[in-house]
């Protein structure tokens, strides 16, 4: 079945719905920078374009919430102490330490480095937060708006509020950015939807001179690096390593990349400071993607079954990239020990070795062989929630259970109690058995 | 939006598309009798409908199962050494012991009498199935015709061959029939999709004489009364005690009975061998449904929101109850102490107080408010299983897993016996550097 198109009829339906059914909401969003406002758009463009009202809240030292790239949402803006300059500063220090200096497995033991990285971070944020909620004008404002449905990204400490569990329990919807394509499969909750993948869109035309650049490869086809929006400050020596290995492939490559040219930089690669990664992705020429195992990079490739060479810097594209390569569609490089020969065994392999190919193309046909699609998915239930004030039938009720409920204990602890009474009163009975019969029948025939 | 209308479009999209995309499949099915045959046939009639070709394995003891009244489907015909009637008789002794001797707490307790029907139930099915195993002529067939998939309802012992740990392993995909409509939500995994209601239909209008009766209510409105196709013994106490509670009210009653008709039956109750349950239900005039909890008319009462009396007799029907009296659209009642007054009072509660409707309401909102219809999401995943010859990233993969590598003994049992040679050799190196320098020293110092 071409399930493919089936969504994009949904969609034709769906776009008039919240007029139609008198259904349009009024959502208010707390968003996330850098990669993940870029998918979060997503979700909210649909939203609007679908009828809703779409109000997100736009400290003033937000780096990517840019307004007029965003013509059909509504910015609530408000003053914060942090500046823009510092905001950014204090994200770059954080991946950029955790990056290069955090120990390699900080992850399962304990690092105080780790321990402080996300500390400043985590008070970072806190500094918003409190700008918003102690903002009592912008507080009113938004109480007297009455939403329907608070939006938020949770992973900035601010989109929860108090600790993980309690927020897991407010929630009535969560939308998890991944599926089983890309993860294993295990126990989840009905309120939970795994709508990875959202974004991906079919490829648009490249710019003309990128295509010709594309098509120049020939038969070789080309290769497609990027290691992010966040990787800025790569030694000179790791780019040469770099661009060495890249020299000697036979293919074309579009690195992404803003440092110094590399002196070993080959003639068959191009430097771009942006790069149209999804419409390079769904090109036919693409061989293969080096990329540092973000989400939204990771599920372009799996949407075109692109296999990969992945570089995975910090947060989850560690279990992203382990996740690819346990699958069989990628080969896992470190970037701190990266040498050219690593880079270029790599390439050969996953460009040369067929079964690369293969894996990556059945991750593609699972991400689009959905009953329906991702975007779609995530929309349905944020209406959902709209619709009905909530999705409470999909809430277990052990949220409702304060933690000693959760684990029994006040059942345990009357049980206990009872056995201690029942052990007590047995031990002063046979006590008082004891001293009135057996001690009075000792006392009696002593005397 | 309206969704309810949604799947209509997705189904007209659908129905072409085995034959356009060419990935018409082969379906073996391994059925079961009575009510689940008749959900069961909803799927397979819509997977003919779509051009798949399906092939009913049929027991030339089967009640059910009547190839005239399929068209559509294939029945693959066998001999048992059953006959129709020992089957029938079987089921019927099976259900009937259950409902009137089984201690009402067995659920929870061992019971012999309990154990004894199932072992004679499931000696019936076994019986079948080695009728169907052993013969050699319908094997080979079968292997030859080379199916795409093998759809079973694993009610019955023969749809799942060896322990009930191996057969959910083995399954590819699980369609489970219920949805957090009559469920409480709990964690699943993602090889479970629950289709529950997958069989509700929009109400088509009744037989005028039906009709002309519904409509002689007035607005009072009707009450629906149905203990399903397996119940024909009520005694004529119990029946007259029924239709005396029935008279009292001011609703006219269509009441599935096909016993001797009781001497107190009211004028405002007819007596049917068979009723239209769904287009009843879906009926404006309908104020209540007394049941006895089977999963399909509990399904058609969500669907309209029609609030229940539930009566359950066996199997899950407890549970079911249970379940809509938790969520407030019904009251039980227990089917060996009913009394006249019982049912009065219950009839009068679910239609005066409000509070049943609206809960009955919502369960309907939620049942028909859902991403895709439970039908297409079961049809979806049939076809899944077939385009891709299986569905293995949805599997856990501790299914892979035997039971002592599932509860870590082997690598609990690797640890204990390091940490007995450990213990072994510290021991005997004490005992030894005793014996040598100890022992000997005391000697030195005795000489």
């Amino acid at each position: 079945m071409p399930v493919k198109w089936m969504p994009l009829l949904l969609l034709l339906l769906q776009m008039t719905c919240c007029f139609r059914s008198g259904n349009c909401g009024k959502v208010l969003v707390w968003p996330m920078e850098y990669s993940h406002w870029l998918n979060l758009k997503i979700i909210l463009d649909e939203l609007a374009q679908r009828g809703h009202e779409v109000t997100v809240l736009r400290p003033s030292a937000s780096i990517f919430l840019d307004p007029q790239k965003s013509p059909d949402l509504k910015f609530e803006s408000f003053p914060t102490s942090l500046s823009k300059d510092d905001l950014d500063e204090a994200f770059r220090w954080f991946v950029n330490t955790w990056i290069n200096e955090i120990p390699r497995d900080s992850c399962l033991s304990y690092s105080p480095l780790l321990q402080n990285v996300f500390e400043i971070y985590s008070d970072s944020y806190l500094s918003l937060c409190k700008d918003t909620v102690s903002n009592k004008q912008l507080m009113t404002k938004l109480q007297k708006s009455k939403f329907d449905v608070l939006f938020s990204d949770a992973i900035a400490p601010c989109g929860e509020l108090t600790t993980l569990a309690e927020t897991i329990g407010k929630a009535e919807m969560w939308l998890i950015r991944s599926y089983w394509d890309l993860e294993f499969p295990r126990p989840t909750l009905p309120n939970v939807d795994y709508v990875g993948g959202l974004h991906c869109k079919p490829a648009k035309p490249l710019p003309k001179e990128m295509e010709d650049f594309v098509q120049s490869s020939g038969e070789h086809g080309v290769v497609v690096f990027s290691l992010g929006s966040m990787v800025s400050n790569m030694t000179e020596e790791k780019a040469n390593a770099i661009a060495w290995a890249l020299a000697q492939i036979p293919q074309k490559v579009l690195w992404r990349f803003d440092g110094k040219t590399p002196d070993t930089l080959g003639p068959n690669t191009r430097i771009f400071k942006w790069l149209p990664q999804n419409d390079l992705l769904g090109h036919p020429k693409t061989k293969a993607f080096v990329t540092h195992g973000g989400a939204n990079g990771i599920y372009e490739a799996i949407h075109f079954g692109i296999p990969m060479i992945g570089i995975p810097l910090f947060g989850e594209q560690h279990d992203n990239i382990a996740y690819m390569v346990a699958k069989g569609a990628a080969v896992a490089l470190n970037f701190r020990t990266i040498t050219r020969s690593d880079l270029l065994n790599a390439l050969e392999a996953v460009i040369e070795n067929p079964s690369y190919k293969e894996n990556a193309m059945w991750l593609s046909t699972i991400h689009n062989d959905q009953p329906m699609k991702p975007l779609d998915r995530a929309i349905f239930w944020i209406e959902f929630v709209m619709r009905h004030k909530g999705a409470k039938h999909l809430r277990p009720l052990a949220y409702n259970l304060t933690w000693y409920q959760y684990y029994s204990l006040d059942v345990i602890g009357f049980l206990l109690a009872w056995v201690a009474v029942i052990t007590f009163l047995v031990i002063k009975s046979c006590l008082f058995i004891y001293q009135k019969f057996v001690k009075t029948g000792k006392k009696m025939k002593n005397e």
